[in-house]
């Protein structure tokens, strides 16, 4: 059986990389896992151990930095949030595709830390495209907006660092987009070699 | 405007190459080149210069082979056959996907001419299968069809100098994979600068 692939997604605030994540989670269900980050700030109201979190302790997190047990971890604001290695390893083993919806930081460190992963970034049509979609959440001040805005104009500075971009025109584009990147790395001639020592060892 | 894919399509013979790059060519339509190979033999009936092939003198070949006008040429039962450099050239910057479907020595003679193509294998789903399809076509005796077969399994062997393989279970899967691949390699970050500038260039 083949490995799984890990796809590691990431994209400026408001580039819509959410959105089209889910779309493809939804058209794919079973044949991908969705990873789930480990973090040491408490839980909100609504959130599911295990679904939208693990949710340990300071100590138990460190311990497991200690141990690298980590594909990579950040501390934001006094809390730590990062990505359990062993979860992650297990799916790939399973040949269940792995998504990782991250922040281009997290992406960065997933690169230092393993050899495989599939590094996918989602763009905007345009910049003024991503401000509206940014003033469409309804949810920022004058001045956050701001801030989001020139964080994510210098977010585009990192694609290069990936593997794939995507231009997320519509949803629908951009996920059939997706899907078509993870099918074509499955015909990767590195991935297929276990066919093609089937088709070699055939006794005829 | 971007650059044209070089898209370099190889396989044993009985694994269905040609079959899929019809139904991608049909499925295409436009927005595809076949390129056409140049030879010195003489045309058979039904032939079409510029279709079939462009016939030339062997004076006009081997001139052109001193400029270094082809992106691959071979010499087989005495007759030549290559393909002219320019014409890819042009359609290539043109934004037009160019299409070479060619046997595993021109395919390894244009990795060596060119930095760019996409190469790709098309495997037969068993060696059974590929038996079947060789006799199925019901044209080979026994000896010849004993030679096809030897010379497919080995040429199997090439499969690792290219980049993607397809196993061409049905034509319909095959041919998905191979647009999949295409639409795959147009969101590669190295090939989506231009969109990537323009981003950044925008006035707001």
């Amino acid at each position: 059986m083949s490995r799984g692939l890990l796809l590691v997604i990431s994209g400026p605030s408001g580039a819509g990389k959410g959105t089209v994540c889910d779309a493809y989670k939804k058209n794919c269900e079973n044949h991908i896992w969705n990873s789930v980050s480990m973090t040491t700030r408490a839980p909100r109201a609504g959130e599911v151990e295990g679904e939208s979190y693990y949710f340990v302790s300071r100590e138990e997190f460190k311990a497991m930095i200690e141990n690298d047990e980590f594909l990579e971890y950040a501390e934001v604001y006094g809390n730590y949030y990062g990505t359990p290695r062993a979860e992650v390893e297990k799916k790939l083993s399973e040949g269940t595709d792995v998504i990782l919806e991250i922040d281009i930081q997290g992406a960065l460190n997933v690169q230092e830390n393993t050899t495989e992963g599939i590094f996918i970034f989602i763009l905007p049509p345009s910049m003024n495209e991503l401000r509206n979609r940014i003033i469409g959440r309804g949810s920022e001040t004058p001045e956050s907006l701001l801030t989001r805005f020139k964080s994510a104009y210098n977010e585009i500075n990192y694609v290069n660092k990936y593997n794939y971009a995507i231009t997320n025109h519509t949803v629908e584009q951009a996920y059939q987009d997706l899907i078509c990147i993870v099918r074509a790395e499955k015909c990767r001639v590195t991935r297929v070699s276990n066919e093609i020592l089937t088709l070699k060892e055939e006794k005829l």
